[in-house]
């Protein structure tokens, strides 16, 4: 069933510009089948089919998209024993989390359907005529968030589902309305092709243009590259290293024309235990600080990499409790080769630093191969950190440092040196938040996302959140990449003045045929112009 | 009253490097007094308190901003008279164009106090815990909108006071809760330091930081340069020319931290006249056309510089009435000496060119100063235009480009050739917008506004306006520049995760205090969390 090449017009793409193989990082083996490389002709094929499909698609009534959505969620219900063994080979991913995994990208796309389907998420606004308006008449002005344009998106190694081939970049671009060129992670071919030939399938028999989906796949950065710069393209989506995504965001702004990217980088997810909570809860702060950062061997973009204690007896408790458990870990694989000798060297990085205490490395067996990992547990004082700010960088891995700071306002000076995170953390009693506001205050501007009590993994897709932060967290604050609202990187406003009705878009009509719910003179409502009530808005009354 | 110094912590600086004088374009003299470039710690200084005011402003209630912005629009209605006439002076542009202007501007702020004051834009969204969720709890999950930081705004020279310091991008980065240091456009200095000492003097009296605003005199792009690139800068907006916009575009991109950038650049707002309207309005859509493209002598961002005329009798009727138009026009002064300059040299490249017919142009006096100009009209056959793209480009001033096309296919192959607009006009009957169905495709993707049988001169502010576009109309299509709207080029979501209710931001408070527009649930409802209507929402079950 996994034919080894890349999916344009629909079908299997058979010429061939280099081969390779998956990879078991487990065992430590290659896969089969051979997989090819798409040739250049491949892409510009693929971009070109896009841009044909765009219009028809675009304009495709919510309810039609949230068909194709659905229909790509059942399809991968209905191989999930296929792609999860697949998967499972490929990523060393266990089983039970890729089922859970699999089960979040269905619902994902599902969500995604509720959305168009109902269709408010387009931000309908009319601003009706004023004919009489003194001194000048106010012409019929009505907008609403179209799609970009064919958007590029790169799997992620670390969620080979849900954030690769149907995943979240391609269900909300998807779901805007604009066609997808996916470029396969070479860390689960199998499982891209298998996701991919879904989507193909969903396209076709749903009836849509073959060129509203392709999956490529490229050796190294050049089809990357080359399909970031294609004049077709019109938007990139990215998940994964700090290095690749500051590339992709530096070729989008050199391109002759500029296109938004939206790329999810790198975070080290602060953890501040205030005072109280220190007191009274160090060992089960422990124990989920040690369950988070090890998760998924440390695989995650949400993985607190910074704990922020007191130089104090009760950090030294909360300390000596993380001991206990790395001590006990044990070895596991990690994604690939690459990201394990990354982890190795950032943890080698700091054992050998002058400025840092290796408190716990958990036992690594004597023929520990090349893909494992085991967790590591590292301290630094505030101040030594400071003078390295460089130790405060993503380690990608089971691995987090200890920051024990001598006094408040050295927590809080600490704060304020935090670069840009996906999230923030912070355990405390009501009155440690009361009395911390304003280091609430310094996180809310370096954090996309804040979380009490609780702990960083666990990204819940729903309408309020916020997967995303100020840089490099990821190349543009403005925007999630997680939730419904991640459907806005993918689309642009678009104002039409004066148009007659049967030339609007069917949201901008009078009489509301969709139902959704629109702004009208700056009241928020699902009836149709003219029925609504109005709000006498100080609208400027001069235009020039 | 002009004191010529740049105004930080809400006083002249005195400190000077270098002077310059304001300069009458009419009269073709330096107008007093002397100003005064701030020194490089001006500005960082005016970065510093602008970071110390940041928490505070943007903690401060909807209401009490409001009041602020609503006192910035009395205060420079007081001093209405004074402004204009300096403005007058320093611009050239007629008093009754300064009095509309400053009408849009005092509007505008009132429109984003209405804005913050009604407080829904925050986009206050709740998805409340579900403890009871199998296989895993949901947490509580509340997200809005809040300020980016201190933003930087470039005056623009050709609307001083609508989109300068208390303009468009002031009005909605301070709307949004962001302190702004504008760098003084100086073209019209004594029109931006009277209007600063009216924001700085509502600072004062709203009793707000003093780091809230700051404006900035500085030679050449070196100061610009410098805002643009420190640190404590997290956005900046501009409106002017291509060259600056990238320079600025460029610049954010390359700091360690980029940053968001709102840049408004070029346009050249092509209008299309289809068949039936051709044949049937030509004299009215001749002077309709005229008027625009010459009003504000061409200094308009939305001036129509490209007609797609068929090549046939119809076409040439309505280009003999633009003809006799633009012969019967006479000279005026342009915005500054440099503009006129580039409006001469984009004139001469045009007459000069080979494949360009010069059809107009309006007798120019003898002893025409130096700033002045006079309107001309070219036209081009569009296979010529093909092979000479440039001609395309922007000419500020009062010329417009006449394409004459061979058939419809011809039409919309120019249309799809077409860079990033503004806006994109149409003059066309019901049957002939039914008819041009595919045209209007194709403009959507390339205009933030589409405009039927009007001009594009004359931009709303309005909640449904969208004054932005594909690049290189704008840096980011996915924001608006005019209208409200605007914030959010300003803000971005902050997601808090089981956050006791007392260390919540007042919006996303259980009881909804401020009776605003919030989703719970992915419905969107004024009522409080427990007692919305639910909608069962399919999200996601698993947390990974």
């Amino acid at each position: 069933m996994i034919s080894g090449y890349s999916i344009v017009n629909g079908e299997p793409q058979t010429a061939s510009a280099g081969t390779f193989k998956g990879f078991d990082p487990t065992a430590g083996r290659l896969l089969e089948p051979t997989f090819h490389y798409a040739p250049p002709e491949g892409l510009d094929r693929a971009a070109h089919l896009a841009e044909e499909a765009l219009v028809a698609y675009r304009n495709l009534p919510g309810k039609e998209k949230a068909r194709f959505l659905r229909h790509i969620a059942s399809g991968i219900e209905e191989i999930a024993g296929e792609l999860v063994s697949r998967a499972n080979a490929e990523t060393a991913l266990p089983e039970a989390r890729l089922k859970g995994e699999l089960a979040r990208t269905v619902n994902q796309l599902r969500l995604f359907a509720q959305v168009v389907e109902e269709g408010s998420w387009a931000n309908a606004r009319i601003d009706p005529a004023q004919p009489e308006r003194k001194p000048l008449p106010r012409a019929d002005i009505r907008s609403l968030f179209r799609a970009l344009g064919p958007v590029a998106v790169f799997g992620s190694s670390n969620f080979p589902l849900a954030f690769s081939v149907a995943g979240g970049d391609t269900a909300s671009a998807l779901a805007a309305g604009c066609p997808v060129i996916v470029k396969a992670h070479s860390a689960h071919p199998g499982t891209s092709e298998l996701v991919g030939q879904v989507i193909a399938k969903s396209v076709r028999e749903n009836h849509l243009h073959p060129g509203v989906f392709a999956l490529l796949f490229g050796a190294g950065t050049d089809l990357g590259a080359a399909l970031v710069k294609h004049p077709r393209i019109k938007g990139v989506g990215f998940t994964g290293s700090l290095h690749a995504g500051k590339a992709l965001m530096e070729m989008c702004a050199a391109r002759p024309e500029p296109i938004p990217c939206f790329t999810e980088m790198s975070s080290v997810n602060p953890v501040f235990v205030l005072p109280e909570a220190l007191r009274t809860r160090a060992a089960q702060i422990a124990g989920g600080l040690f369950g988070s950062f090890t998760l998924g061997v440390g695989q995650f973009c949400t993985k607190p990499g910074l704990v922020y204690l007191p130089a104090n007896e009760f950090g030294d408790a909360l300390v000596g409790e993380l001991k206990k458990l790395v001590e006990q870990a044990g070895c596991s694989p990690m994604l690939t080769e690459g990201i394990s000798k990354s982890y190795r060297s950032g943890v080698a990085h700091r054992s050998g630093h002058s400025a840092v205490r290796t408190l716990a490395q958990a036992a690594a067996p004597i023929d520990m191969k090349s893909c494992h990992a085991v967790p590591a547990l590292f301290e630094v004082s505030g101040r030594d950190l400071v003078e390295n700010p460089e130790l405060a960088g993503e380690v990608f891995g089971p691995s987090t440092l200890v920051i024990r700071y001598a006094s408040r306002a050295e927590m809080l000076e600490l704060a304020r040196g935090i670069e840009g995170q996906l999230t923030a953390t912070l355990h405390g009693t009501q009155a440690d938040l009361a009395e911390y506001f304003d280091l609430i205050g310094v996180l809310e501007r370096k954090a996309g996302r804040l979380v009490v009590n609780g702990f960083p993994t666990g990204v819940e897709v729903c309408h309020a959140m916020v997967h995303g932060g100020p840089f490099p967290a990821t190349s543009d604050s403005r925007f999630t990449s997680v939730g419904t609202q991640a459907i806005y990187r993918w689309a642009r406003p678009v104002c039409y003045q004066d148009f007659p009705q049967a030339a609007l878009p069917d949201e901008l009509r009078d009489e509301n045929p969709l139902g959704i719910l629109r702004m009208i003179d700056g009241v928020v409502t699902r009836d149709a112009v003219g029925r609504h009530a109005s709000l006498a808005q100080a609208i400027d009354t001069i235009k020039i």
